[in-house]
């Protein structure tokens, strides 16, 4: 099968796999006090600063959710914007696992604007009312937009000036690192995010994430972890892959890749009657209209998904293998299609 | 490093890595809609019955938590030894992820015994009292014992009969199946579990457990999973895992081999002066007394846990990977170190 | 003092109190096995039905939200206005006790539309997608507007049609039921509602609120109630009131006049110049909008809030002690200053 | 009904009733900010230290509850008696309400020693291990028992450096003072305890409890309050009561006057063949094991509750309105039964 549908119906990168089988050597001691563990940390740290504290973890649920739990008490809450990972796609796990009340905002193109935030504030104090304490949003967006560093800054100087914090979910944090010419740490670090998920497995990896604090991680966040069932046993299998990914910054390179294949299909399309882009593609996906007659022809073939029914919308996504003979074949079935139709 | 400090510092099988590698080709539907899910599908439904229900998940902590957490209602509480990892060894995972209340027995050896269930049963029904709704117990036990299949009939049977469910925590299941000579179904499904944890990650996995519910599963439990952040997006890594694990029973042959080496190893330092051997030797640990000065002798060689400060309690896990070589060296320091202290 | 704060500044109705005081002789069963209470329970099933379950609360957050977490399972969610209480004045309670998403709408008036409903429907069924699963309304509204039997009917019916369950915040069910002349029932039971939260503080209680569920109570409500710390030692006082506020209809009566006193408030102050009445005068709150140097001229002698500085709105609540007196105090200082301003 | 089953089946002293009735004058501001509640701080505040920190919430349950999730975080626990009113009488509310685990601790009288606590703190520290952060005793105790002011001392200096935190469920505080002739500082903020529940219904109130916080609240504990439903509207009807309670010291005198009819009802009852006095009486408890033709005999006149069917034991409690008539009724009935079976 070659999809369009999700960046997670690619496999692990074969360099991925190698690492997995290298660290599959003799004993080693579990939950993290082992030498790949110790290697992923230096990796990080070169990345997003020498305080900073890594914590390998499961999936990005995990990793945005615990990361939220760990930054508020259970009477604050977190601005996000309403088409938010977060809100519509984690069956309210931030509800339930940290408790944590979310407040969306409204977007044009799934990036939050600075000037959006101090309006929730005016009952900050107010024993009655959640207290905001957090800022997350997504980089590269749902709506596979991108932050620019000056955005990221003044949304960082907002929150920061009214007490709040910043997380940024770093799903695709490469892809956008990819796309602004950055390194990870220019985007998060730098601007001052507090509390950053980075993920690799849509990246390549075969299934690990990484909550990075900058600084000191939040008081217990080892017990957090451990609680919400985050702990590997087998840790060195996890940071084989987080070493797999960094070094050398095969991460990166993955990226740059996803997002050409995006940026192709996206510039091969446009000539295909009935065919409109409809957002701005900025990372590894590509929002177009098209018939629905025309998007069920190729589905069976390139399986993609529907984003909104109402406005015959769909979201091709690229991935670290997709091919140009991916976008080829895909193209001429939507040329074909779009003719026969 | 060879290590007798637990079965999860032993890494993953190599069939299990190769499974994994040939899962590895092409796009897959994430989340479980692809062929590696279906076929350990098929495998746990040969093993725990046509109408089993399995939901892997990552690790033996969320195995457990979202069975009890499946089980149970706000109000109703768990029984459970005092000595569970449930209760010690998850930092609160069950009262924090699921919410529930662990009622504690005492016993003489990590086993429940059926008689120690009714008198907790005094206030069902009242509304001031939490209310018991599950028997949670683990074969083989936190202390290496087994329950036997009349054992196990015996506490289902008291459970079901008072309107409680009963849960077996299989993090070592394959290790109480191979003592027992029996089939996984044999201690589970026959005798009436109504959940269980079925463990790979001890026996040989890279990282995969699985929530086997015999029949229908308890209702939302598809979200329950999600929104504890259990469900992998690349699950087929998941599933080839288990695929490896059970075709060709190689759970069985890795914990057969496992238990073997457990019994050779007490058998090996019986005669060692200063050692006895403090439990029955059941399934893959070994629970010895011996001088602190002896045991510190030789844990840098070979690391391993103390399990009781104050009764110089040790405990050594023996592994799929343990070798006869391992138990010979390990035992040959443990002769040399006992003449020289 | 004086107030048209909130409904709550004022105190309790004599015969509140009298009710009280009659109830405080000699010893009675804690925990509601006492007369007071079977008697408050005899009066709820007159008005919600014979098979109705009233469960006695201390108040409006804890009524709201056990009758919410008894709906739900963690991974589903309740429908309700963004101008809820709710979502904006309880301090995250609802995520928090009962560990509910809120999925907040827009509406002009405070009133949620039926057609609002199905929109949100559209992933019901999705294991990433929080499954909606009640619409919860206030009736009357945060926006002292109130639902006709109608309009309760239609929500009800687009509710029921798609397997969702319809609550009724009823913190001011008796001022919306005086507004429309129905009783109780015919706002609650009659239309569909799977529970109410009966509020009798503000209408003139001491302190209680009530939860009804027309039919069979959710199982286990008695331990929710329970755990969450609302089932009261000296019931027969919560039950007293109840007494005191169903029997002869002192709500109704106390309701109807502090329905009143809001359009006499409404009427008197629409000659003053720079006051505008801002909505729909339909219970027992007025909102207008004046200047703030007129807010706060009158504010010190008659306490109230306002609601929309960007709009200088400000919300005037009556009281079921709310006097003619008092109206005309107010207005006429409301004339004085305006005329000094 | 004259009852000894428990000093809730009492209603509340007329000097409650007389000052509510007082308070329900004219508007008040809702939620505290008004003059009985300024008042009832400075009557705490003159008991438990000039910085003390007074939180009134509607009953028990929640003023234990909230204490112990203000001072916890989700991993960590409280260690408490196994027989405390928590862990046996809550429905699970600290690990519901609060997510908190209970450690709990056979002990011989209700009494917790000091030695007891080092013990659990083997594993402080460990990522796996829940982190001992709390120890709570309730004085008097559920068994009736009274911890002396050295006995507190000790308990507070063993949690104190070893870190912990000293919790005091003082649901019947009033009567452990009047047993030692302390004042309520003495018992708690004296001897370094870090939350007080202090317990005034059972003493008298109507229904009011308030968490003492002798120094500094924990952050955010307003919104604790309020997020788990114990912010009272008309907060002027549960500030009034504590005023009530506290000045001129009623409580102190209700509890002596309830210890004071124990220890007569203990003497009285000791020359009746078949009764056995099985505990210490120094509070307001009396337990006693007979014959249980015995105890249903008179059970139906003068209702109590079997405390263990097993021994045949019973509690009497006492309460602020017990009469030196109704000890003698009691008394007569139980002679006359027992001369009769």
């Amino acid at each position: 099968m070659r999809a369009f549908a999700s960046d997670n119906y690619a496999g692990a990168h074969p360099e991925v796999l190698a690492a997995i089988a290298e660290a599959n050597a003799d004993h080693a001691v579990s939950y993290g006090a082992d030498p790949w563990t110790a290697k992923a940390t230096e990796l990080i740290r070169a990345r997003f600063g020498a305080d900073a504290s890594p914590w390998l973890v499961f999936n990005g649920t995990a990793a945005n959710v615990l990361s939220l739990g760990a930054l508020t008490r259970s009477w604050e809450c977190v601005v996000t914007p309403d088409t938010s990972h977060l809100h519509v796609d984690e069956a309210a796990a931030p509800e339930r696992m940290a408790g944590v009340k979310l407040l969306t905002l409204k977007t044009d193109d799934g990036r939050l604007s600075p000037a959006q935030i101090e309006p929730l504030l005016a009952r900050q104090g107010d024993e009655h009312s959640p207290q905001v304490r957090v800022v997350s949003i997504a980089n590269s967006t749902e709506l596979g937009t991108v932050y620019s560093v000056d955005e990221l800054k003044a949304i960082a100087n907002v929150a920061h000036a009214n007490g709040l914090l910043l997380h940024i979910d770093g799903s695709r944090l490469a892809n956008a690192a990819a796309a602004l010419g950055t390194s990870l740490g220019d985007i998060t670090t730098a601007i001052g995010a507090d509390a950053i998920s980075l993920g690799l497995t849509k990246a390549g990896a075969l299934g690990v994430e990484v909550v990075v604090f900058p600084n000191e991680p939040p008081a217990g966040f080892a017990w957090l972890r451990k609680q919400h069932a985050q702990l590997a046993s087998k840790m060195r299998f996890l940071s084989a892959q987080v070493v797999a990914m960094l070094e050398d910054d095969l991460y990166l390179r993955a990226a740059t890749h996803s997002n050409a294949m995006a940026s192709l299909l996206a510039t091969s399309v446009t000539a295909i009657p009935g065919i409109t882009i409809t957002r701005p593609v900025q990372a590894n996906a590509v929002f177009a209209s098209l018939p629905p007659a025309l998007a069920d022809a190729v589905r069976p073939d390139f399986p993609f998904y529907t984003w909104d029914e109402s406005t015959s919308e769909v979201r091709w996504m690229c991935s670290w293998d997709t091919t140009e003979a991916d976008i080829t074949a895909f193209t001429t079935a939507l040329q074909s299609a779009a003719a026969a139709v």
